[in-house]
C-alpha cells in the first residue's frame, strides 16, 4: 500500500475520530459521554485503524489523544454489564484458555505499528486507560494534573492488555511491582513513574498541541525504514548480545545501501535539513521482520 | 490451610518475633546485640516463617522490619568465624557445586510467598541486609538516614542471594553495576538507588508504622487471588509478548467469573468499599501455578 | 600473562595514547583535529588494547577518556567517505550478512574484558560516541554540559554497536525508545537519560581527574577476581533465578576458599584496609567462564 488515496475521515468510525496532517496520523477518543471508556466499538476500531496506519505510507507518527475537556483520557474497561461483558464467545463454549483479552490484542497491534507512536494522555487514566491505551506506545505524553492508577488487585481482577510484560520491561520491576501490586493512584511526578514519560505538560490543553508539533518535527526529520527497523531491534534484540550484533550489524549493513541512508550523510556533511523518499512499501528488506511473528489467535496458538 | 488458629507467638522463635493482626504479619528481626546479623538461625526460622505466610489464608501483607533502636536493620552476614560459618556441609563432601547459599534460598521462598511483602528498612543495612533481607520484597520503605551497602567486591566474594538477577531487573543493569560493582556506601536518595524504595520516610520510628498504615490499608481493599494471580505474572510473564497475552488473558477470564471480580465491579458500581472474601486455599485456579517450579535442593537440580 | 614487564607506551599506537598508573590504565582518544571520530584506526586500537587489559594482572581498572579541550569526547562514526567506507570487504564479496559492525566488535570486547572500566565523557557524544564508546563500560562519567545524541533514524541507519540490545537493559525500554526513536538531543540531566551516569560533573576539565580518583580507591579497594566473577554474574546471570542461585552459590564457595575473601573478612574484623593479593592469571577459578562464549566472526556464527 504505496500512498493510498482514501481519507481516514471516510470510514466511518463512530467511537475515534482519524485525521491525518503532514505523515501525522491523530486518533481523536470520541467517547466524552461514557467517560472514554473501552468497549467492543472502540476496541476494534483502533484495531483496524492501527493497521491501517503500518501498512500506509502516508503515515509516519501516530497519535492517540482525547478532548481536553472531556471526564478522562480513558477511564478503563466498560464494565457497566460486569465481566462477564468482556468475554469472547469461544471462551464460554471450549474453556478458559480460548480467550482473549481484546486488550491484549490491541496492545500486540499497536506494538507492531512500524511508525512511531505516540499517546497524548490529556486527562486521567485507568486500567486500560494505562495499559493497551499508554504501555505499547513508542512516546507518552501526559497532563501534570493527570490521575492515574492500575486498580487491577483493588477490583479482584488480572492486570490485562499484557501489562504484567510491558511494564517490567518499560520501567524495571521495582516500579512495576509499586503500580501493579498496590493499585495506589498517583501523579505523573511520582517516583514510581519515572522514566514512563517523554514528557510531563503544566496545562491540559497543551498536551496534544505540544504532541503534535513534536510528531510533525520526527515526521519530517526521521527515516521510516530506519524507525521500522530500530522498533524491530528494540522489540525483537535477539537472546544474547552477540546474536544482536549479528542483526544490528546486517541491519546497517542493508540500510547503508538505500537512499535514506545516503541521504542522511549528505545533509550531515552539507549540514542542511534531511529529505528522506525511502517508504516501507518500497525499500523495507524482504529480510524484515526476521523473526517469527506469532499468531494469537485461538486455535492458531497455545502455550 | 484456610484459617489455621495457631497464633506465630507460640512458634517459638528465637531470632525473630512474628505478629499476626488484622491480615498484617509483621516479622521483627530480634538481634540487636549481634548487629541484626544474619545467621544460620534467623535463616532457617525466616525461611519456616514466610513458607507458612504463604499457606496461611490469614495473612494478606507481611512486613519484615527491626527495632528502630537496633544498631542496623541488618548488617550482613554473620562472618564472625570467617566464610567457611557459611558452607553447607555437603560442599565439603561433595564439592562445590553443592553448596547452597543460604541467603538465596530465602530470597527464593520470599519470592514464592504469594502474598503482598513489604521490607520496612529502618536502618542500616549490608550485604545480605541488602539482599535477600530486601530485594525479594514487593514493596520496600526506607529510613532516609540509613547507610547502605553491596560490599561484596570489597570482601574478595561474589555478590549473594541472587543478587546479580535481582538488582538488574529491579532497577536496570546500569544502577546494578554502580551498585554491585563500587560497594559504595550510598544514601536512599542516591541516584543508583532511585526506584528501589516504595517510599523514603525522614524518622527512623516513622518506618514501621507508616509501612504497617499502608500494609493494612493494602490487607482491607487488595484480593488475596488477584495479588497471588499478578505476582505470578510478573514472576512469569512468558517468554514473548504473545505468550504473556495468552497467559494474562486466561487469568482474567478465571478470576473474572469469581467472587472477588464481582464484588470489585459491584463496589466500584455503587461507590462504596470493597469486601473481598476469595482465598487462596479456596478460590486459587488449579491452573496455578501455570510454570514448572524448579527443585534448587542438591541432587534435585544441577546446571 | 600475570604481570608483563611491557609498557603501554611502546606499543606504538596512533589514535590512543595509554597510561598505565597504580592499578588504572587510562585510554586518551587521540584525534582532536578529527574531532575524535571513530574509524579504522581507533577502533583496531581500541580492539586490541582491551584484550590487552582483560589479561594484564597489572590492570584493575580502566578508563577512557579525550582531552577536554576536544572538539568533543567522541563526535560519532567518520563517515567523511559515505556509509560504505565502514563495510568490511568479506560483505561486499558474500552478502550482507557477512558484515560484522565494528563498533559491536569493540562493544562486545569491551564487556568481555574482566575489569572496572570507566567511560570518562568529557566531551560531546554522538552516534558510536554514546554507544560503543559508553555503553559496554561498568560506570559512566559525565561532564554536565555535555550534548548528547543517538541521531541513527536521523540519518537513515539502523542503531549500532548492540545499543539496542544494552541501552534497553541499562536504563529499560522506556528511556531506549525515547533516545533512540526520536534521536533528540539531551543533556546528562535529561530525564531520559536517568541511571545511565554514575556521576555528572560541573566542569569539563574535572571530569577524568574525578575518574581517576575514583578509579584509585577502587583499584586499591577491590578485588580482582571478586570483580570478574561479579562482572560474569551479571552478564550470564542464568535464565531462571533458581539457576542464577545455583552459579551464585558456587562462586561464592569458590571464591570463599580463596585468598581475598579471606583477606576481606580479616580486615573487615581488625577494621583496616584489604590488601589484595589474587590475579586473574593465578587465582581465577577453572570452572569461570560457565557460559558457552559465541565467536561473532563470520562463517564461526549465523543465525
Amino acid at each position: 500500500m504505496a500512498s493510498p488515496d482514501f481519507s481516514y475521515g471516510t470510514l466511518g468510525f463512530q467511537d475515534i475520530i482519524v485525521t491525518l496532517d503532514a505523515g501525522v496520523a491523530t486518533v481523536l477518543i470520541n467517547r466524552a459521554k461514557q467517560r472514554n471508556t473501552f468497549g467492543r466499538v472502540i476496541s476494534s476500531e483502533l484495531l483496524r485503524v492501527f493497521e491501517l496506519f503500518d501498512k500506509d505510507d502516508r503515515v509516519r507518527v501516530v497519535i492517540m489523544t482525547a478532548e481536553p475537556t472531556a471526564p478522562a483520557y480513558c477511564s478503563g474497561a466498560d464494565i457497566s454489564g460486569g465481566w462477564g461483558g468482556l468475554w469472547k464467545p469461544e471462551s464460554e463454549k471450549e474453556g478458559e484458555h480460548a480467550h482473549r483479552d481484546s486488550g491484549g490484542v490491541l496492545t500486540i497491534a499497536i506494538l507492531r505499528c512500524r511508525k512511531i507512536t505516540i499517546a497524548a494522555v490529556n486527562g486521567h487514566a485507568a486500567g486500560i486507560g494505562m495499559t493497551a491505551m499508554q504501555l505499547p506506545f513508542d512516546l507518552r505524553f501526559v497532563w501534570e494534573g493527570a490521575k492515574l492508577t492500575f486498580p487491577f488487585v483493588r477490583r479482584g481482577i488480572a492486570p490485562e492488555s499484557a501489562a504484567s510484560f510491558l511494564l517490567p520491561r518499560l520501567l524495571g520491576h521495582s516500579r512495576a511491582n509499586s503500580l501493579l501490586l498496590t493499585g495506589e493512584v498517583v501523579d505523573p511526578s511520582s517516583p514510581h513513574l519515572q522514566g514512563l514519560y517523554h514528557k510531563i505538560i503544566p496545562a491540559r490543553e497543551d498536551v496534544y498541541p505540544e504532541a503534535l508539533a513534536y510528531a510533525r518535527e520526527l515526521a519530517a526529520q526521521t527515516s521510516q525504514t530506519a524507525v521500522a527497523i530500530t522498533k524491530g531491534l528494540l522489540q525483537h534484540p535477539g537472546a544474547t548480545i552477540e546474536e544482536n550484533h549479528l542483526l544490528d550489524s546486517r541491519a546497517l549493513r542493508i540500510l547503508g545501501g538505500a537512499g535514506d541512508a545516503a541521504e542522511g550523510a549528505r545533509a550531515f556533511k552539507e549540514r542542511r535539513p534531511v529529505a528522506f523518499a525511502d517508504t516501507l512499501s518500497k525499500n523495507l528488506t524482504s529480510w524484515y521482520p526476521w523473526w517469527t511473528s506469532i499468531d494469537i489467535k485461538h486455535r492458531q496458538s497455545k502455550l
